[in-house]
């Protein structure tokens, strides 16, 4: 292994807004040594998240700042080549927060799962059957609590989180609308993702398309935008209606915090919900998502879309690249194929 | 009962904003007859609520508006004079919304409840053991879940509802916080309602104020304002914190949406929940909150004050007043003596 490289791509400078190509650099470094308890992964996939752009602010946020000359923080799927931990063994395939990098040595106890073979390109274990999925998974069912009829509405409905509420809502017996950017993805959320209508909020007029698309109103929003497309939503909730706050993608910056019209009085005469939802707080019933999840995504009643880039070198500008809506499906970076 | 005359309260036209005394008109009728089914009320007291505001207003609201030229709905107690409905007799003491009116003739399945002699003031059936005490007995226990430890921020809360949510959440071992206007209501939450802080809004800075009366954060926040005082609470919330919307005092007009800090990042980072409460909707559920509150009154856990006007001609201008601050406590207006 001494002889290996290990590319790590590290942030250098701290961006105020989106996270950009020149705010990370690729270097060089050898291969780690485990020590005891520790096993040794080879990353296959790294992921590409919206939350990044959080994980990597100075603002206040859920979790400490990736640090200045640190390895981007990420979840990545990879192979163990070495173990000194008895769970794992030399060949496993497993998830965690590994980094943007080659290779890591990494507590065996910090391992997020183990994925076992089910079929399913090892690929799906950072989307659909990853945090993604998981993601649309307990924020749409714990938090927001859809009943059969109801209208669910999701913004970003093309997404990797987005297609996932709109098909487990109409597994679950509602009307599933989503609000999404572009003809290509109206279309993928029509014809793959089985929304009952799709609204294009960069060419419909939304507070129209809303209007027809919900005739009988808004009963839960899977909300992962903030700003204009959430006050448009807002105006048409019902009575009783759950709002999960999943993504804020379309306020790049909350430092000041900027004005939109307040939410209280819709959500009082409402006797509505806007609750925040976390999916690190469900660490412990992962498992239970990715068994309910898997066989539906088995038998073709949910499907999911991946958009892999290839090697390591475009993991910079892979965060800018999604806010620019680059991709059409879970955004991955490929960098070694699993016979590795 | 031919003779005597009726005196009521009408809307004769339609506020944009707060409704002042020009907005209504006092009229004469006749003393309803009451047919099969009904009882015929003498109202005592009428009561006077923030939500008024919302009663009479053409905005969408909760209910449908006070009718122009109608009687303004309001809750009252008062004494049945006669009665052709199986469940009350001649001398009950009953709520329900009869309006701010001498006489009404009401179906008996619309009164809210029969008032039992409790040994306290008939009056508090409007207050501290009617719609305001039950209002904070559920937005505080059922939306906002307090915890023993818990830091329990309140908006108005000096005010009806306010200073009883201050002390049920002193019951439930909370640490209480309240946010006021004024020296005197300083005073009041201080020295009557047990808060363990109390912050003057017209005279403090809210933000370092909030923070030495919460170096822990905010658990809970019991909001009766909305506007820049909730602005600066929301800054402070912890972690899984619980915001009840119950009033939107300080915003004069909805028509448009005013805007203000967004409050969904914050919501986010802290998965907290923002949730409306109405009380009508707990209506099957009043009896529960009145047993309970019932024994903490008589026993001094928890106080409040009423601010009674006499005259009905001190109707007209009751809601304007409460807007500017007037009252110290729950304001009530005497149209009669219980022996009438």
């Amino acid at each position: 292994m001494s002889t290996q490289i290990n590319r790590q791509v590290i942030l250098t400078s701290r961006p105020t807004d989106i996270p950009q190509a020149e705010h990370f650099d690729i270097i060089e470094t050898a291969v780690p040594a485990i020590t005891e308890g520790q096993v040794l992964v080879r990353n296959l996939y790294l992921s590409v998240e919206p939350a990044m752009r959080g994980w990597v602010s100075a603002v206040a946020n859920y979790s400490e700042p990736v640090a200045l000359g640190g390895v981007m923080r990420s979840l990545t799927v990879g192979k163990v080549l070495e173990s000194r931990h008895p769970d794992y063994q030399c060949g496993d395939i497993v998830t965690g927060m590994f980094g943007w990098q080659d290779y890591a040595a990494i507590a065996g106890n910090t391992v997020q799962r183990k994925v076992e073979d089910n079929g399913l390109p090892i690929s799906t274990a950072l989307g659909v059957l990853g945090i993604n999925g998981v993601t649309a998974y307990f924020g749409l069912l714990d938090i927001a609590q859809p009943k059969p009829g109801d209208t669910v509405v999701v913004s970003t409905a093309a997404g990797a989180v987005g297609s996932c509420v709109g098909q487990l809502a109409k597994l679950h017996g509602c009307r599933t609308v989503g609000i999404t950017g572009g003809t290509e993805k109206v279309r993928l959320c029509q014809e793959e993702f089985q929304y009952d209508a799709a609204i294009d909020y960069r060419h419909d007029n939304l507070d129209e398309a809303l209007a027809k698309a919900c005739p009988n109103g808004v009963d839960v929003y899977f909300d992962n935008t903030c700003g204009p497309i959430s006050d448009a939503v807002m105006k048409q909730i019902n009575v009783g209606a759950r709002i999960t706050l999943c993504g804020t993608a379309s306020i790049t910056n909350w430092d000041p915090i900027p004005l939109g019209p307040r939410v209280q009085r819709q959500l009082l005469v409402n006797r509505a919900r806007m609750q925040g939802f976390l999916v690190f707080d469900y660490a412990e019933r992962y498992g239970e998502a990715i068994a309910a999840l898997t066989p539906w995504i088995r038998d073709n009643n949910i499907s999911y879309r991946e958009d892999i880039l290839d090697g390591i070198d475009k993991a910079p500008d892979a965060i800018a690249s999604l806010y620019r809506g680059d991709n059409l499906g879970k955004r991955l970076i490929r960098i070694a194929n699993e016979a590795a």
